[in-house]
């Protein structure tokens, strides 16, 4: 298996869609904008679940289901929603196909339109709040705190594989609570689990902040994000949590009874991460060998490729090995023996790089006869010989190291890739040379936002939670700044 | 808590239908035919998954994920499937909204004209063979076993909770093999893991047969199922696994390169069990007081209930009781221990009556003093006094004891439901009186078979795969018959 892909310095983006199809992860579909998730690429994301969904349910939420449909009605009720939405969405029309009457092939039958169109979600909020109003009435019934794992379409009109598709999965929280403290506490705190998953488990350094007004969650009063770098120098939005205020329960007519007999609306937040993350994922560690995977999210983390002639030595490999197979199963390592002999171990060890697998075992004839085992780690590249009595343990951290190691790399790189700017010019010129996070003040208001983004493609990220505090002049209007914000060219 | 349930004997329908709302299990939503299903009710829906993905995984499937919409011209391409699904379906025509032009809401913009309509999947079969053409070349690529955990849309005329939705949750699992024989193989593997997931998880006894030609799947040669039996007698087909011989192939062109280098048509199966299956669960164990949940599959298996005055009380029994808490949840069973002062023990009992739960732990000071608990178990109601310290083997021997005595009393009720008639009469009589399965001789043409269930409403559930055998003559024509088939009415 020659792997044939594009180098990154040659061009990123080809390298990144070769790598998706190459490394088994996705592919494009019959139907326009939608993504198949292969079993290689489906078991990461099945991996990133179910990490995040122990940390949903750890903290006090639950998971349910809504319908995949939303009446067009519920869509307009609360203002800002539906022009953030409606320009982009799937519409059910008619609940019918029948054969076309020249007997050609079937069409949809005009007898069955709806009375009122349904949209497929693009996200969950006016369904959901509908259906609260059933099931609050008094502050007993508060918190709420409710998780959906779900498919969500917008009709997006240029797609890439995970970073933008037509149809994609997410998880979408939304919590419902007595007072607007609650709910913020509550998107905070969601933040930061999104923060810790995203480097604890992904191995993807973030910066958390929230959105300036324009780039807010529509019917969001405010929309925490955690930003990562890609290495291409461009910033992806990995997670988004929302602070709806009472906007959604005013729209749909959520009120409770407080403690003191006292009628109020309910206050509200909505969060979700995506198979987006995959593309964060594949973006901040691969490299021109191909996929390098986190040992906490890879499907196999330990491939082991026998080196032999014969069936014989195949049989004396495998007795050799069983026990390291069985002593890694038992620490919940997942392990590959691949003793296919239609591929050569050539083969195998190019193929194991594509797919990222992190911890790659060779073991042949000298190995036998010495005792030894060849090591290679993914990331680094990089080859030892160990002794097999020892390799247990090796293997255990090696993984570990693996984990932390690919995080700092990847911290290093984006630490490096922050930049202060206090002039327009400076500004456009990183820009358009080095790429990053810029970090640069701003006058606050949309107009100057507008330009920016207008004049060099680069938005305002966030304005980050912590960090590059202190007042200064905006670089565009030279108006008063409060603080520095971070900008980029994003995905 | 008052439960206010309409008992079985007196409307069965009802009773069902108001212990899904009542045991907060789901609700109908704004969305014609859709449920929400809350909280509780995906609890189990959840373990349902899990246990059911563990079966696909230990037989070497994978999961995967193909779009939501299918083109139009995919499904016209199997002519039997097209039949079937057409008539049903939610169809997207449009992926714009916009303002209306009087201002007064949004309206579909016609501008935004699906060239070619999409279809909301209601199974994948098309979607998915037009991709297994690409991934399928030679028989090294043989079998492909992948699993889709997914949402379909049916658009149904009657829909009930659970039972018949427009949208519903479902596995679906397609396969592909080099060899008819290989494939009907899977499908009986696949029957197998459902029956006994049925049995051994859900405590639902169940008869493995296969439907006749007009009850098959619209595309296959062969559907296998699994027939449970509900306390009113009307049967319910629990899963289905299809063998599809090559017509998914043949449709969409999908060949493989023999080992001796032809090319031949790929042999497929599908095979999927659904939120259906909760309908299942309710119906077979379930009560006037509430539901009846088998321990395996119950959220909560185990709820503590202190019966106290004051919170000395309270903390004097929660520091008594923590040790076996701790003992339980290290065994992995789920506890709960119910602290709430906002209601009293009595509105508690009835609650988890309601919600099913199978083991039910009451401690007062009383039981302190005397180092008891009194233990009631969901089933029989019965409540017995145990040593405090016997309670964690009791505990998890109860559970298990509960799992098996729930299978074996559906499992009596459900053989002593299955009669043997022989004239067209007495199967009229037995169903009109009695209900439950009947065995009977039937000539193995459709006609007969339209005509028994025009008459009766009676279908042919399935012709089991072993019991029953032995040639006769058909109850309705007199025509031989080979063995006999079990009729029943039916959700």
């Amino acid at each position: 298996m020659g792997k044939n892909l594009t180098k990154r310095s040659e061009d990123y983006s080809k390298w990144y869609n070769e790598l998706v199809i190459k490394a088994d992860l996705a592919e494009n579909s019959g139907v326009r904008g939608c993504m198949v998730i292969k079993p290689y690429g489906f078991a990461i994301w099945e991996k990133i679940q179910a990490g995040l969904d122990k940390m949903f349910k750890d903290t006090g939420h639950e998971n349910a289901y809504f319908p995949l449909f939303i009446p067009k009605s519920y869509l307009s009720k609360e203002a800002s929603h539906v022009e953030g939405f409606a320009k982009e969405c799937a519409v059910v029309t008619h609940y019918r196909l029948k054969n076309s009457e020249d007997g050609t092939g079937i069409v949809v039958d005009e007898d069955a339109k709806l009375e009122e169109e349904l949209i497929v979600r693009p996200t969950s909020e006016t369904i959901i709040w509908d259906t609260y109003r059933k099931w609050i009435q008094s502050y007993r019934d508060l918190p709420l705190l409710i998780n959906q794992w779900a498919n969500v379409v917008r009709w997006e009109m240029r797609t890439r594989l995970f970073l933008r598709t037509t149809e994609f999965l997410w998880q979408e929280g939304h919590t419902a609570h007595a007072t607007r403290q609650e709910a913020v506490d509550e998107a905070e705190l969601i933040l930061n689990i999104y923060a810790d998953f995203a480097e604890g488990h992904m191995a993807v350094p973030v910066i958390k902040g929230v959105k300036s007004e324009s780039e807010r969650f529509a019917g969001a009063e405010n929309t925490y994000c955690i930003e990562a770098l890609m290495q291409d120098g461009k910033a992806l939005q990995a997670g988004t949590s929302h602070f709806l205020a009472q906007n959604f329960a005013k729209a749909f007519d959520v009120k409770f009874a407080t403690k003191e007999g006292k009628q109020e609306y309910v206050w509200a937040t909505s969060w979700g991460v995506s198979t987006r993350l995959m593309g964060a994922l594949i973006m901040t560690h691969s490299d021109d060998n191909g996929l390098v995977l986190p040992p906490k999210l890879a499907p196999i983390q330990v491939v082991i490729v026998p080196i032999y002639k014969g069936m014989d030595q195949l049989d004396a490999i495998s007795d050799k090995i069983q026990p390291l197979i069985d002593e890694l199963k038992a620490k919940d390592i997942s392990v590959k023996f691949d003793k296919r002999d239609t591929h050569k171990p050539g083969f195998k060890f190019n193929e194991y790089e594509l797919k990222g697998v992190p911890v790659r075992i060779a073991i042949g004839q000298r190995d036998l006869e010495q005792g030894t085992l060849e090591i290679a780690r993914r990331d680094t590249l990089e080859k030892t010989s160990i002794d097999m009595d020892k390799a247990g343990d090796h293997i255990t951290k090696l993984l570990e190291e693996i984990q932390e190691s690919i995080y700092k790399k990847a911290e290093t790189f984006r630490d490096q890739n922050i930049r202060s700017v206090d002039s327009y010019e400076e500004f456009k010129e990183v820009l358009e040379e080095q790429g990053g996070f810029i970090a640069a003040h701003w006058d606050g208001t949309a107009e100057t936002e507008a330009q920016i983004k207008k004049e060099t493609m680069a938005t305002i990220r966030c304005i980050p939670l912590s960090g590059y505090e202190g007042s200064g002049s905006c670089m565009v209007s030279g108006k008063p700044s409060e603080r520095r914000v971070l900008f980029a060219k994003a995905y």
